[in-house]
């Protein structure tokens, strides 16, 4: 087989400086074999073949262009992939449920921006991560992922997986500071819900012009084995608004303890009259070729005027086992316990209110 | 960051002429920020982030093989962006309302084509643009995109954007003239709306067998400054066929006269027994590393027997900085005037019949 | 145009073995003029654009990284398209027709894998082809492609091109046995349908959690001119399960016999209580830079206690003039002859119980 090289349409302007500009193509590929299950009468168990179990399966393109004095111009765009059979995630046009595209279509749902960096930092516009879902991300050993492990304040949130700004805002203008702040660094970003002006609420004569309108903000730390950041988002909606703040803290030991890194998480949320609140303790330890993983999670739902505050906890254990830089093998057990009516489950089961949620995966993941 | 080559599955049977086949990976990302209004008492107002404002944002895969004797076979996978979300373009399968794709859908909208290209010129099968969709876009300094300042005859046209053949045609056969006809060049189009033989108008007796079914034809010359072309096409629909016919022009001045470039359309449609006519202007004169543009286009509509014809002017001025040949920075200015209860307003507003809509918008774009 | 390399995210950890790591971008482009008719009072005919006469097109991405000692990491992520209207495919995301995708919409439905292979053979994880689908496919010289020459058995099947299982299964664990087996090769699948554990056909008490699991085989010899491969599989589903079961052969004649290749096919599938049988015969002759083929192919149903029994014939003959090895022009006749009831047409046509349906297509395929 003959080899020939892809060409791009258009040449930098940068003539001496092409080693800088590239377009790059790049992607996850990540399937397991999951097994979960409830329990209580009523309750179900399911065997799967998931998608994004170590990390979120994907399919990017994106560039750099070097415009000379430290500017460059950028491009990203980043699907998200549901491997397992083929398709993929649809994205949401106006940071409302209104705007949520049809299941299992293809889209850039993870990221497309376009963006304009130099010396003073970076704005970026398009459709980006809101700042606050960053800590929750990071500092969970486990991610955000479609693993089991995944960080649960994430899954059972006001503000997580199925709030249109819960992960990523459409409609946005970003910036960030620059890199070379000596470990510090930040972002804000506002995104609009592009209501005409005078909209209102179905039904009613509450204006929604500012439905889907997202401010949020992080700033953090990150020097020799320290990473601290603080970060909090809210979203308007005229039935009420979607308020995020959250904290994350992780320290690196070094060889003297084996390379342990412990991580932490402090979370607080609102919808309207509903608080909640979350807490996450986690550790990664290499060994050998791998890593033993662990965390332990715990949100509760404080309902105004309830009784009773649903809470749920999941505490996960893995094993990834590096077959190479880009490709692992990998393991998690996972349990979620419920309280107080909660009834949360690892994905694929349905368990009773109060009662426990259990699973395993295995699986394998490939980067490229 | 090691790199490595993407390779391509197929080699050339071209042993000796390795170097002219190729497959390129494109595209364009172009984001602003676009605040547009509209005037009278029930108007609305709209801030957005929006696409393509300079260039349609697109992704694209194309190649070309190298046949030998001149000869070469081609294909060419386009698809449309709206990068503010994540999201793209449905097409649309057999040139009538009927074949549209669910929208904000991902596909191969702009161009989806194989051919074969020779002495004898070039034989297109596939989607792809209709001819007398590009004088409408060539010809005016702000083309048919998504900016504020775009051609109104394509925006408020019977044959533009919202019909279904208005841009491009699905099932298509596309004959190009070869390249060296000392300036002069041409296409001629046959797209097959691919319904039943026996097919008939819902709930009545006559057949629509050719409904969808699109002929057309563009013929030019380019030498020197000057730049003139000719184009028409006819989509049959039992209801009424579509009729656009239109003549495009353009002047480019040299160093003597600042290198400026004039611009002008004039435009003929027709769908059933509605009859309308468009015209424009516009200029382009660079400026440095830059570039200002302005256009003035008017559009109205001659329904059979109406007392009132409806007509919809633009004024558009621009200003492009060219930060390198593939990003920019821009500007745009614009304002919709309405005659005769036409209410045309740029996207995002909505005004009042007989009022005028006026916007701004400042953006990126970056071409890869 | 200067050009630059595309670059890949991930470098490999196989530092001396680059040359063996690398991630492919592969498609073909096919599209076809096709005229079908029916006959019969009700028949239709139609011309149409068509796509995949020659080959299925398609668009994807596929890697491979040497993990050393004869072990790598793969994947292939792969979309069909179709070129005539720049559209896709949906994929099916879980066994039942449930599952399907919207039509029209872009998804790596032919393809989407994960996998780790070595000495041991390979295990496969995602989306990928039913064992029993290959047969089908290799041993028609028009395969099961878009042409009206392709295999009918697979048209008209319970279980080929309607059956969400009848080609690809989602959510599958594949096994393939290593390739230095002395021609022998072979491969079983798992696929889950991923019910909830208390499911219930709808309306009833029947469990239904086993619907859409696939399992399947397939084992075959390949040496000197010699092909053989017998596979089968079952589909579960509480309204019947469906069970297919093939055989193929084929010969290549050397030199002395003008290279001449004879292929055959038996064939027998079950849905509820309804059996099936189908036989095909075909042959492939090289002409100087071209190829001419032909098959006959014969499928009967067989309803439980029926006295009739549809049977449909295909007749196809063909002949690709290849203008390189990725390059070719083809032209293909084909006709259906129907008794006992069958009304199977060549697509786009409608013809009468009983009566015949002939087609022709000319096209064009560019595979990259």
């Amino acid at each position: 087989m003959k080899k020939y090289l892809i060409t791009l349409a258009a040449a930098s302007a940068a003539g001496g400086a092409l080693a800088q500009s590239s377009v790059t193509l790049f992607g996850v590929v990540d399937a397991a074999v999951t097994y979960t299950r409830g329990s209580g009468d009523g309750s179900a168990h399911k065997t799967q073949l998931t998608n994004s179990g170590n990390m979120f399966s994907r399919l990017g393109f994106r560039g750099t262009e070097d415009l000379g004095g430290g500017y460059s111009a950028n491009f990203w765009m980043e699907m998200g992939l549901q491997n397992d059979s083929g398709t993929g995630f649809p994205s949401n046009s106006n940071n409302q449920a209104s705007g949520n595209g049809p299941a299992g279509v293809l889209s850039f749902n993870r990221r497309s921006t376009v963006s304009l960096a130099g010396p003073f930092g970076e704005v970026r516009l398009g459709r980006d991560y809101v700042p606050a879902f960053w800590n929750t991300a990071i500092f969970d050993p486990f991610g955000t992922g479609g693993g089991i492990g995944a960080n649960q304040i994430y899954f059972s949130g006001l503000g997580g997986l199925v709030a249109p700004t819960g992960t990523r805002a459409s409609n946005s203008i970003g910036y960030f500071l620059p890199a070379n702040l000596g470990g510090f660094y930040g972002q804000v970003m506002y995104a609009m819900g592009e209501n005409d002006s005078n909209a209102l609420l179905p039904g009613t004569r509450v204006p929604s012009k500012h439905d889907g309108e997202h401010t949020g903000a992080r700033f953090g730390y990150q020097s020799g084995g320290l990473h601290v950041a603080i970060a909090t988002g809210r979203t308007r909606y005229a039935s009420g608004d979607l308020r995020v703040t959250n904290l994350g803290a992780a320290y690196s030991f070094g060889p003297s303890l084996m390379n342990l890194k412990l991580t932490s998480e402090l979370y607080k949320e609102s919808k309207g009259s509903t608080d909640a609140k979350g807490v996450l303790v986690g550790f990664q330890l290499p060994i050998g070729p791998g890593e033993i993983k662990a965390s332990y999670a715990r949100y509760k739902l404080e309902p105004a005027n309830a009784v009773r505050e649903p809470t749920s906890s999941k505490l996960a254990i893995g094993y990834v086992h590096n077959l190479s830089r880009r490709s692992a093998l990998y393991g998690t057990l996972a349990r979620i316990s419920n309280r107080n009516g909660a009834a949360q489950a690892l994905a694929g089961a349905i368990t009773m209110p109060g009662r426990s949620s259990s699973g395993i995966e295995l699986g394998m993941r490939h980067m490229f």
